[in-house]
């Protein structure tokens, strides 16, 4: 049987569970393959932590070039994350005619074009199905099997962290750091959580999943983004009573000839599948103009669903050597019906607004002056608690409204003595 | 650019969708895959009908064969449905070295084993994304990008008229008489939907679905089938009021060193993702030992969606054309923990039952006795209607019971005089 020797770069979490299923599953996978993938090389900076596998000291260096330089080695598989040095090893191993596997989003969301190209340059492939979603095969699914559609639209849930928080949040009534520090405690935040729940992460993988659908590389900064650390239970409470769910979500989306690319939290319908995603589960929904509306849906985290992603990466690039030809992975096709990206600023949505104000006559008397003031439409207001603070949330739903609008109106609002706090404004999606 | 011919038999809605996504997306397609596809031919025993597309008539003929003998072409998608003469013709092409598409679940349910050993054998392959929850890419994820994973189960709504019924006596209240009228006036609905409500669509794509995850093929015969036509909208209001949905599943699931195949009507939590799928809408549902728990939805029937499988199947055989070599889709391995095939007869579960009886004292005494006889304990009972024919809906739920005892108790008590229809028993799965 041919064999195909890989080097890994980065021996964390998914880099040992690459190992352990590479291992455990050797004889199920060469049966199905027809090759068998040897681990020639592996490498990390910390060669003395424990694993969950035990491999064979011989295989392990610090020295990524080491593995970059094998003769032998015909895979790269980069699990370290971080932009650098990931980048120029990336470089280097696709310059030595190496074939690339990296679940690095933060890398490809930043410097994908570049990488990409110099791939195709050199008749290589870059595989990285586990950059988004872990396991769940949407990265295949948009490249290969729905090649054939356009999209309008996609909406994710792609951060498992932000997910698990806001689903405690929901579930159990607490706050935010308290559900924060319980994704912590169960290994579901990093000690800096901070990509996460600021929803760069989730700008990330947006930016890959908008490469597949509409063919083009956005840049972070052209991503409206915004996290979830503003949100309190309240706005939960008062989400499920309108019939909503709170979920930070990536979304791309059509307008006219301009493409939205906006990550923030939102107000999804509870009769929408994309409510139901809960914890650190992931899911992926895209509007297509053949398949229809899709969603893909899984564990959006965790060691051997990421390492999953990574293998069925492993197998279709030892199929693809196997058939003894550079079998470039499908042309990215730029949707030409984009003719620019839009900015936020245009953005039009109905809104749920939570304002904290003194518990005085006359606040939402002020407040709704201003909003007419801007051409803003309320729908609904409720005020419900009093507080001993004397602080109390008052909630509004306006009609569509434009982002600009809302925002100068908002500006005005939190200017007002009887205003305590930023006002919180979420935007609701049909989707 | 290198052509690619194809001929198509069958040109029917799915074949003409097909062509209309090869003419519209020509360009696009030519971009992605660095392949022209051209249709060289176009069989159909009718060449009269209107299509919603036009094409040169002398694409057009009557005989299968002249498709197949057409040393051009190099690939016949076949969407003729049936199972004979269908089976005919691939193995024909096949024969002369052409490589098969086709949407034909009932062919490849019935006869799949001796398909794909004939074109292992001819170093040709059988693509069929489509046959399977139409443009919803799940069988190309179960063979290749889950290829690693071992399933311990399998969960499909994958019949798109049955869920209409089943959603449409859900949302409107309506009996499934009406609800099958409204599916075929929508086209939803064939005009002998037999295959559909039976449940054997049903377990044609569970025979499929298994032959991926699990390595095996099984026979129809093997499979416990259920259809939905004895479904009362009482049933569906119990259910909800009981916190499940009904819907009709086909399930693939491995318990101890067995694996049971059963399509039927199930009570499914209302808080699984599987309860929200409504309409034409289909989803499969599979637990792996990697990926973990993945759900793919979309639409399950519609002439574009299933086009759209249809065609990534074409781009998927064009590549591996364009590579110069046979690629074989990844081997099929079997679950070697899988043993045998379980009876239905050992099936336990939790069940909801409806007794129809004669609103008389004594009723309930007699069925409850009768049960205890079979050792099947009772959890809940519920009596509310009273009707003009004083027969009534005596509804039950019951504590895990083995089918087996179950069956014998039903047939007992269908017995008595006061029972006035066969009993209703639906099984209650823990999904």
């Amino acid at each position: 049987m041919r064999k195909i020797n890989i080097g890994i770069i980065g021996f964390g979490t998914v880099g040992s569970g690459v190992v352990k299923i590479l291992r455990d599953k050797k004889s199920f996978l060469a049966e199905k393959t027809g090759i068998e993938i040897c681990i020639k090389k592996i490498c990390d900076k910390d060669l003395t932590s424990k694993r969950n596998v035990s491999i064979d000291k011989k295989l392990l260096t610090k020295s990524a070039l080491e593995v970059i330089n094998d003769p032998q080695i015909d895979i790269i598989v980069e699990l370290m994350g971080g932009v650098h040095p990931a980048k120029e090893f990336i470089i280097e191993a696709l310059k030595k005619g190496k074939n690339i596997i990296t679940a690095n989003k933060a890398l490809l969301a930043q410097d994908g074009s570049e990488l990409f190209a110099l791939a195709a340059d050199r008749g290589k492939s870059i595989y990285f199905e586990s950059a988004v979603g872990a396991g769940i095969p949407i990265i295949k699914s948009l490249r290969e099997s729905l090649a054939a559609n356009s999209f309008s639209s996609i909406y994710g849930i792609v951060n498992g962290t932000s997910n698990f928080i806001l689903s405690r949040m929901s579930q159990e009534s607490c706050n935010f750091t308290d559900a924060l520090n319980e994704a912590k405690k169960l290994g579901f935040a990093e000690s800096d959580p901070t990509l996460d729940i600021k929803g760069i992460d989730s700008a990330h993988k947006l930016i890959l999943l908008t490469y597949l659908a509409f063919g083009k590389m956005v840049s972070l900064k052209d991503v409206h983004i915004e996290g979830i650390s503003q949100i309190l239970p309240a706005d939960i409470v008062y989400a499920k009573e309108l019939g909503f769910e709170i979920k930070l979500l990536a979304i791309a989306k059509k307008e006219g000839d301009g493409l939205e690319m906006r990550v923030h939290p939102t107000f999804i319908p509870k009769t929408h599948l994309l409510s139901s995603v809960s914890g650190i589960f992931n899911a992926i929904y895209a509007e297509s103009d053949l398949a229809g509306d899709l969603l893909f849906y899984g564990p959006g985290a965790g060691q051997m669903a990421a390492a999953s992603g990574v293998v069925s990466d492993l197998i279709d690039l030892t199929q693809d050597i196997k058939a003894g030809l550079f079998r470039p992975t499908m042309n990215i096709v730029a949707d030409k019906s984009i003719k620019r990206l839009c900015s936020i600023d245009d953005y039009k949505s109905r809104y749920y607004i939570r304002f904290m104000a003194n518990d005085k006559p006359g606040v939402l008397a002020k407040i709704s002056g201003i909003l007419a003031k801007y051409g803003i439409s309320i729908a609904s207001v409720t005020q419900k608690e009093r507080s001993r603070s004397h602080v109390v949330p008052i909630v509004m739903v306006i009609h569509e409204a434009e982002e600009k609008d809302l925002c100068s109106a908002l500006n005005t609002i939190d200017r007002l003595d009887t205003i305590k706090e930023k006002s919180v404004a979420i935007r609701i999606e049909e989707v």
